[in-house]
């Protein structure tokens, strides 16, 4: 038996929004410390992690550990039936072939319920090991969006690097080159407005583009995204989802000697 | 001789909008009690009646009866050039093929004419019984057009079901399916925003969600919208217009025993 | 060496979009008066010129006559990773085959530079006389764009006649025919809500809607437009840039009998 009921249904819509571009089907784990996922891009290039902690719902029941697969695309589709107010519940029984999603209005006038077919998904879990990493920047989630935007009008790739005094992404295309560098500043007005960085050691490394604006998808989810690098490891981007988990993407580092 | 003057052009702007998804070529017909329409979709499925009370207008001056066939497209692309608080006026002489629409600022700084030509068009007139209701339902025009939105990323056809306690949209498709049920409630803060149900027995029919969707591009003409139904006659969706009379949609009830 | 600096940085975003419709590439003309552009647009029948005075950028440095050849399109996807509220800096080397576009944010926590290579562009200058104008109109530049916008839907061309009343836009085509007039009105609250015009003798002038709508474009640049015509010469359609000079449209008339 599987219950859960969220007041704040619009996390739960921003969250499979944010990964719709990189995933097409994938196993929720249900067991009862809460929702987890893991599934590679179709490409096989990112990885996503989802974890929603038991605790951030305000009902949750989870007799025994559930996983479910899901098309993302048809998840989708039902959310989007959701209103952004609306209570969202989530219930399946034990061994059945459906879960079904239930969209309350806040006036209880309106009541929405949506029974979508399971799927059976191949999934090996990837073990990620919790590692320490050279540098961590935090910053403002909107302008790493549109950094990754606006360079991905000049050029394929970006040269992510981080010193002491900030984090500059560059980039080089058929039109020229473009450096856009954010300074560590914590003094501002706002603290999620700041732009922090913990570092070890200056560490440089080269993403595809692409990748990191389908990441970006999981802008409205936190004011703030934290980037954590290493040399010859992935990059972790993280987007906390408020006092229920996050979600985080890891993209290995394109290796390159032309730079 | 007609003159129409019309203070609140954007009414006309809309109603034109609320049926041009639906209606190609139409005969408007005018008299001195107002102005009205009939029309068969495309497709001859779906049938579009309007009325607009010769009360409604700020002058209304119809000699003799006239009906003028007109693209319903080109009408649009013309009213498209009043701005919402243009005043709109028609003038078309006795025999003539042009109608003449004007659009005049508020501030009379701006004037615009447009002449457009007639069309021949075959109508047959359809007599539209006044017929007793099993089931009517008013409720918030927006809500309707939400959920026919909603359940057509789901499915092609709506069960539409009404009982004492609500009225329940369902649907069927690849990704499962979806029930929605809005329950009677006349106890809200504003009556506009309120569902309520005339029911002398429940009802249930099924309707092609295509042709619902088409008819609540009616929505911005009204807070509400009325739905009368009955065990095999058509259903009506009746948007009113301020004042001034009403955009009707009537769609014949899909016959399935596989339900 | 070259050197300008411009607070108001959305102005540079601004001018380069309201050209872009038009020019594919141009030389910018760098002298110490400032920045000046002349070109025809790509089917050779209009022309744009621009003038940015020295006098209107917080910084101007120039210290020889440069002609830097742009791509139009390239140096608008370098201006749109700019913020509206970022300073714009230029920078150029003597003798150097590329130009530095750096944003400047204003809280200086984000430094964007884009290096961009210059081109090599046949540029025959043409001179343009000072001319007087049989009737020049001034009008709100939303309403110009607006009216060019909407006899599109019905026509091709636009006939503009200016008597002392006003200024008559007319245009033909398949649905019709369609006249829209602005007064003359300097009674306004607002001057800049304004048509005046100053006539000589009344004249009466064709020309391609699709141009007038790529000339519209500039909108954003200026609340005014000014319109000036004469017999047998181009219209010049003037946006102010505040401050700082204008954009201006050149297009000759089409010379029809059959009107």
């Amino acid at each position: 038996m599987l219950e859960l009921r969220l007041v704040q249904g619009r996390l739960l819509k921003m969250v499979v929004e944010a990964m719709k571009e990189l995933v097409t089907d994938a196993n929720f784990d249900f067991s009862s410390s809460g929702v987890s996922l893991q599934a590679m891009d179709s490409s096989h290039v990112a990885l996503v992690a989802l974890l929603l902690r038991s605790e951030g719902f305000d009902h949750f029941r989870c007799d025994r550990n559930h996983s479910m697969g899901m098309n993302i695309n048809n998840v989708s589709k039902l959310l989007r039936c959701a209103a952004n107010d609306d209570i969202i519940i989530l219930n399946a029984d034990d061994d059945s072939d459906t879960i079904t999603f239930i969209f309350e209005s806040p006036k209880q006038d309106k009541l929405a319920d949506f029974a979508m077919k399971l799927m059976d998904i191949q999934n090996d879990h990837l073990g990620i090991p919790e590692a320490e990493y050279q540098a961590i920047v935090k910053m403002r989630s909107l302008e790493f969006a549109r950094i990754c935007k606006d360079l991905s009008s000049i050029g394929d790739t970006v040269v992510i690097s981080v010193t002491k005094e900030g984090i500059k992404f560059s980039t080089r295309g058929g039109i020229g080159s473009a450096n856009i560098v954010c300074r560590q500043n914590t003094t501002v007005d706002k603290p999620e407005n700041s732009t922090t960085i913990e570092m070890k050691e200056p560490v440089s490394l080269t993403f595809a583009l692409r990748y990191m604006n389908s990441f970006t998808k999981a802008t409205p989810l936190s004011n703030t995204v934290t980037i954590s690098m290493s040399s010859d490891m992935p990059v972790v981007v993280e987007y906390k989802i408020a006092e229920m988990g996050y979600i985080r993407f890891y993209l290995a580092p394109k290796v390159e000697d032309d730079d």
